[in-house]
């Protein structure tokens, strides 16, 4: 069933997953296209953009975000088009940028969405470079990561769309960047065409002591894109002063419960301690000033024109392929920065 | 046997221990005096401080400081008194406070000491309120913890010298302090006596939920003394942005290896990361510019003469007590800043 101009097909969080997500976890629901009120539009989603983050809405759990409410579309970041509008400012035929969420049709009266204009040369890179991934990339290891020329950086998630852009920029700011990924191919795309100076299987039989190899002189910046075994191996390398930006432990996500020990967590800590490590958390929204988000903006143009930074999609066809895409995404199957292409 | 003009006892690491420091692990010799050269003086150690840093210096493990090597004089800082000096700026009766080590005489060159002048009106406070300790509390505090007023601030080790500074200099700042000690004594001296607003008892049943109740508005400071079961009760009540300096973890630094699970990793790393949470670490000697030390000297003066700052000590008697008191020192039974008297 694709998309069509008189039914709007939504997927909705049917019940919470307990661990991975499952055929129970979501589902597909079809409904009217809802009607534009005075002061609204009626947004129509060409492309959704799937995220680790999601994850974590599913959960009823203490976080920076609402979780998402049984019976409620599962949400989502959306390049869409306006189809009929009463709102300044957006016409029918505009792109947009809109948190609509997993459906195909949505209502908005125009808070947070971002004008795109007239069909971008890739309006799917909205979603990504940039767009939320792109931008969480550059300010999560400028402003927290505050890597300077010769540092060592290791990049977890290497060949995702944050990770592949942290390296990406590191390289350009002078560092010896170390890429980790699960697999061979994802390993030559991340050395051989993003131009990390290594990347290491985390998959392979002693990953640890390949990542050791490849930081002769210790590591400064560890973006923390992933947590579970590759955190843990990182920890003994880290140098004093090393920072550490937290932006998803992607591997922990599906976790019902506390996993078996040994309890890292004195290493966790007791590195910190004797390293005089900084960790943050951060998330894209709120943590950094307007002024940085255009810096980005200004910085990543340009590094895309000169072909100083690559970026990689795969591209999913059609929304009711989105659940399944998604748990490719939280168990490290996809490759690149994952879209569903909705329209 | 005690302080003499002709002898020198020392205490050095005569090996490694595993766990709890045990009667293998320190060894009481003695030695002749040693000889003042040109440009040298000796002092003589008149109080030795015992601080739970001094386990991680006999471990060989990669931390901010060397290990003592075996056989080597256990390091320590003392207030000393010079005996012959042939060095500008100090003479015979200055006390200084100085790197001596666990030992009655040392021979120094006047590298990080510092002259104290004629004898101080309480010399011993020099190891703690107006030393090391309470420098480490009060930027710790103000510089990583950055409380605002209204915050609430939890403190580990409440009643030892570090956490009882942090929670007085939180309350001086206008913060809600809830300190966490071991007993009903220690509790009760750190809200009756040092005026925190609550003081949980981490070896009562029911620790967490006691914990939970004092901070009814979440924790926005954590000043991490301790680790352990504290420090996974103090997890699920972190609010956005909290902040978290981590000074020690003393509950584990007899850990010979990791602990037995559940995995505490994912609790650490997840709740970092959504709820933006910020963990330091930090040493007090190179984490800080030399501003902040004169700030805290001219501060720490001042509420000590006003009152409202309070100090307990507990002295030692006999530099042949030193490792005793050390390991009640790092299992909970100090109660106060320990200090031995050596001569």
């Amino acid at each position: 069933m694709t998309q069509t101009p008189n039914i709007n097909r939504r997927i909705v969080l049917a019940q919470r997953p307990n661990g991975l997500p499952d055929k129970n976890t979501l589902r597909l629901e079809t409904t009217d296209i809802p009607k534009v009120s005075s002061g609204q539009m009626l947004l129509r989603t060409v492309y959704l953009s799937l995220d680790p983050y999601m994850r974590g809405r599913m959960n009823d759990a203490k976080s920076y975000a609402e979780p998402v409410k049984i019976g409620d579309v599962m949400t989502g970041q959306v390049v869409a088009q306006v189809v009929s509008s009463d709102l300044d400012g957006f016409v029918p035929g505009d792109y947009v940028l809109s948190g609509s969420g997993w459906q195909d049709y949505a209502i908005s009266d125009g808070t947070e969405v971002i004008n795109l204009g007239q069909p971008p040369q890739n309006p799917s890179w909205s979603l990504g470079i940039l767009g939320m991934p792109g931008y969480t990339a550059y300010a999560g290891l400028l402003k927290i990561g505050d890597p300077k020329p010769g540092d060592t950086v290791v990049v977890a998630a290497a060949s995702g769309p944050v990770g592949a852009t942290v390296g990406q920029i590191a390289k350009i700011k002078g560092c010896r960047v170390v890429g980790i990924a699960g697999g061979a191919d994802k390993c030559a795309h991340v050395t051989d065409r993003l131009g990390f100076d290594a990347c290491i299987d985390h998959t392979s039989d002693n990953f640890a002591e390949h990542l050791n190899a490849a930081c002769p002189d210790g590591i400064d910046v560890y973006f923390e894109n992933v947590g579970g075994k590759v955190l843990y191996a990182v920890l003994p390398l880290l140098n004093e002063f090393a920072r550490m930006p937290v932006c998803g432990v992607v591997s922990w996500y599906n976790l019902a419960g506390l996993p078996d020990g040994p309890d890292y967590g004195p290493a966790i800590m007791g590195t910190i301690l004797r390293m005089k490590v900084k960790v943050q958390g951060f998330i894209i929204f709120d943590s950094f000033p307007q002024s940085t988000y255009k810096d980005f903006v200004r910085d990543m143009t340009g590094w895309l024109a000169d072909g100083n930074v690559q970026y990689k999609e795969q591209i999913i066809q059609g929304l009711e392929a989105a659940p399944a895409a998604l748990n490719d995404l939280l168990v490290g199957k996809n490759f690149g920065k994952m879209v569903v292409k909705v329209g």
